[in-house]
């Protein structure tokens, strides 16, 4: 089997140029990871994913474990097989779906109880189901159970959360440890919390270095706060996180957050803004802004969406045809544009990789 | 400028091989034509459409000329430019979705006045009119208006309608040669009409093959007429087309209708069904049958969805899969299945195309 391992090749100030070796290939960082929530990117092939640059895929526990089950993504082979794609791939944990979407769900010391959304069923999370459903679907990146409270929390919220969260890592990595750790195949990301708290933020990262991760996500942020407060709580985790394991941000994918937070010590990242961006008829463009694909001034245009770009979309498209399929609400329309912007950030991130190399 | 031209290769019985050249390529027949109504064949890309074994496509001139409109895309470059597509292209002349949409439509000897189905707002179809869409979309085959009653109309109106078509067949054959005929680059197919009366099916098809067009469509069948009355008004016309000139059968795409009209000396098709059935969860099968893919006995099944066929979607994914992504309304499903369906019709072409080379 396969080790994981992190190579950190260069640094720039903070800014890091790594690799991230896994039994099914390696990526490059800092990289993107698109999400692909039912085991599937919405409407795009493995091979349209591959042709975008990306390397690292993200799938969501949650969604497969209601629909169609952990269990039975297991017997079909994993979660390689299943979706047909041989890439690497993490899974997330499902907590920050049971805590964002389980109106019903009650926390205590040992886990979460929830209703499923689809059928109202209820159902437990703990920090070990949630690792054996991972185990089940065999991604190469399995989460830990982490409790993300809402930005807004108060402190003695804020507090239990980061202290159950570290509870709860512990379990996750005994548990992994006792089947025998990623050698098994299977690396697993503790999760720094403590939300705006630079304290909660510092203490957080330093008792998960402790355990001795595979890697480190930083949760909890990008969920409301002001881009000052992210900064200095990711400034607060990222500084105490060991210098040899690659770090990842959850949840954030908008081209500015991924420039300052990979200027800040950062290695990857997950978001479905790329593909969810697509279907609603936006397109990322360069300096920060989108193009809204259903304003007539693009009926006539024959360009391509973005000039300077060499994604398929780009390369065979114009914005007069994108438009088209657009304001008539055909399939193609998302796909075309979901194409764009996933490789509009693997851009960005290949961009940012050469500026790690002292290559600008 | 490349001429239109159809290749009589062999027979086998009534049954026809041959060849058609266009300036955007060559496609065998018999063939089948996948239906992209809006430029686009719904959530594919033309790349994934050619995998299929698709040479000819077809596009709606009624829904283009309402969305985005017929001038536009001629400002673009025409259709194959705006699509992507640069193989060859029919364009319907909307006749048939003015009769069968428009239910305010009002027809007279020299048109139909309708509504648009998006706006409301009226629109007029001539001979002359649907000519001059499809000369501005600049598909390869452009299609004559035509006037199709129900197939349970009163033999009065099937008289009726079948004297207009003749003689709106005139008008168009005398517009298109007043543009130099094919030589421009598109050619002009006649519509023989007549409903289920074989005495007006012969005289339609004699009085087209008259006016020398560049290819014969059977219009009017399939469409809610019994398997034996379809036969026989096919065998009615088709024995006084031109036998050096293609014959295309409109709308019709059930692998038993495929066999059956090819068996007849019919060289073309085309139809929505494999497309639709594909984003209703709908797979062809061998034997006639279809797959209803949410079926639960297929949760579990690892296996293609064809295990004989070699198109993208059975070398790739499990039935389980494919049912998953069909349970979770995910595009991808959708997608797959009409990548399937598609490739399964054309599996079938190729395996009349060698039977009717006497290869069987």
């Amino acid at each position: 089997m396969t080790d994981f391992r992190f190579e950190l090749l260069a640094t720039n100030g903070k800014l890091r140029r790594g690799r991230f070796h896994t039994p099914h290939g390696t990526f490059e960082t800092p990289c993107f990871a698109p999400v692909g929530t039912y085991a599937t990117l919405k409407g795009l092939t493995p091979e349209q994913v591959r042709a975008t640059g990306s390397e690292l895929i993200l799938a969501n526990s949650y969604h497969l474990h209601v629909r169609p089950g952990a269990e039975r993504i297991e017997r079909l082979g994993g979660l390689h097989r299943f979706m047909n794609w041989d890439g690497p791939i993490l899974t997330d944990s499902g907590g920050f779906q049971v805590f964002s979407l389980g109106h019903k769900n009650k926390i205590d010391d040992d886990g979460v109880t929830f209703q499923s959304t689809v059928d109202g069923s209820t159902h437990r999370c703990t920090p070990e189901s949630v690792l054996t459903f991972q185990k089940q679907l065999g991604p190469d990146i399995a989460m830990v159970l982490d409790h993300c409270p809402p930005g807004d929390a108060p402190r003695a919220t804020q507090l239990a959360a980061h202290e159950r969260t570290l509870r709860w890592a512990r379990q996750a990595r005994d548990l992994h440890d006792s089947w025998g750790g990623s050698a098994r195949g299977q690396a697993v990301f503790g999760i720094c919390q403590g939300g705006t708290d630079l304290e909660l933020r510092a203490e957080s990262a330093q008792a998960l270095a402790a355990m001795d991760f595979d890697g480190y996500a930083i949760g909890g942020l990008s969920v409301g706060e002001t881009k000052k407060q992210m900064a200095a709580a990711l400034d607060a985790c990222v500084d105490h996180l060991p210098e040899q394991k690659i770090r990842y941000m959850m949840g954030v994918g908008m081209p500015e957050d991924l420039l300052e937070a990979t200027a800040m010590g950062v290695d990857m990242f997950d978001c479905v803004i790329p593909t969810r961006h697509g279907r609603s008829h936006t397109a990322f463009a360069p300096g920060g802004g989108t193009i809204k694909m259903r304003n007539l001034q693009y009926a006539d245009d024959p360009n391509p969406l973005v000039e300077s770009c060499g994604c398929y979309t780009c390369t065979n498209y114009s914005r007069a045809y994108l438009r088209h399929l657009s304001v008539a609400d055909e399939m193609l329309g998302g796909i075309l544009l979901s194409i764009h912007n996933i490789h509009f950030l693997q851009d960005l991130m290949r961009d940012i990789r050469r500026r790690a190399e002292g290559n600008d």
